[in-house]
């Protein structure tokens, strides 16, 4: 059996979801939503999302990390505060022993709804439906299940160093 | 006396420098670039650029940290992957138990030089006139020097929550 941890980074709201793989059964084992404090210093709040993976990591002992490659289109300013939230997310994943696949949200969607342009509502009806016992999780959190579910499939095609365990 | 560490912070060359702050007398200690191996993944980068910054806190024992405000123009993706190096070096200078103070690079040249607009040039000449033993420093060192004299300019009016010695 794998476990996998998928993440939907954001400076405010960040994602995460636990699925376990055993053949090509997919289960639901926990999400939720790491929040960051706008009214923190930025080194406050990168540390406040590094603790809340820290925290998911520690509890559930995922196998493979996987991340959602987003781009923001608006203006570089939204994008430099992104991409410091995925830099802070993806060190923290590294710090705690594990390399990190990344997927286009494009990849993901194609990957849960089938199509590449999905909208959102789609991708979360997908993830309930893949994976029932995720019925309550939030906007964030399942869109950070459907990037664990996009690794599920993904993974036999991913040159990733790995931390299988013996 | 003060000593305060200045980063230039870039995902491929991160450059570092430490200078000391006694009364108003400015003096250079150290300074340096981490490099990040660009055929390496992301998880690998971030944590290259991490170890460099931790071992520059480690040897030094600064007192208080301050970063360049980069913004890039080119396109978003550019800016994501400075964010990514950005919000990875802050992590790591929290996790060492330091707040970070931002400046944006107008006002490191400003400070500097006296000119918002001063060109590399002017900013490595100033550098190296007011810390004459960092002769030496490349060129991103050279600019985290610009950061910490910055800062050491601008720290009397910085609401902080510093670590100073007892």
């Amino acid at each position: 059996m794998t476990i996998i941890l998928g993440i939907d980074p954001g400076l405010q709201h960040t994602g995460w979801g636990i699925i376990s793989m055993k053949i090509n059964q997919l289960s639901f084992i926990a999400c939720g939503t790491i929040h960051s404090n706008p009214k923190d210093s930025m080194a406050q709040r990168l540390q406040q999302l590094h603790d809340g993976i820290k925290q998911a990591i520690t509890l559930y002992h995922p196998h493979e990390v996987a991340i959602e490659e987003t781009f923001v289109n608006k203006n570089n300013i939204s994008s430099l505060k992104l991409g410091q939230a995925r830099g802070a997310i993806i060190l923290s994943i590294a710090l705690c022993g594990f390399d990190v696949a990344e997927y286009s949200t494009n990849l993901v969607k194609k990957s849960v709804v089938g199509m590449g342009h999905a909208d959102k509502n789609q991708v979360a009806m997908m993830v309930k439906t893949l994976l029932p016992s995720s019925n309550a999780a939030g906007a964030d959190a399942s869109d950070a299940l459907a990037v664990a579910i996009c690794h599920a499939h993904q993974r036999t095609f991913t040159q990733l160093t790995k931390k299988v365990p013996a």
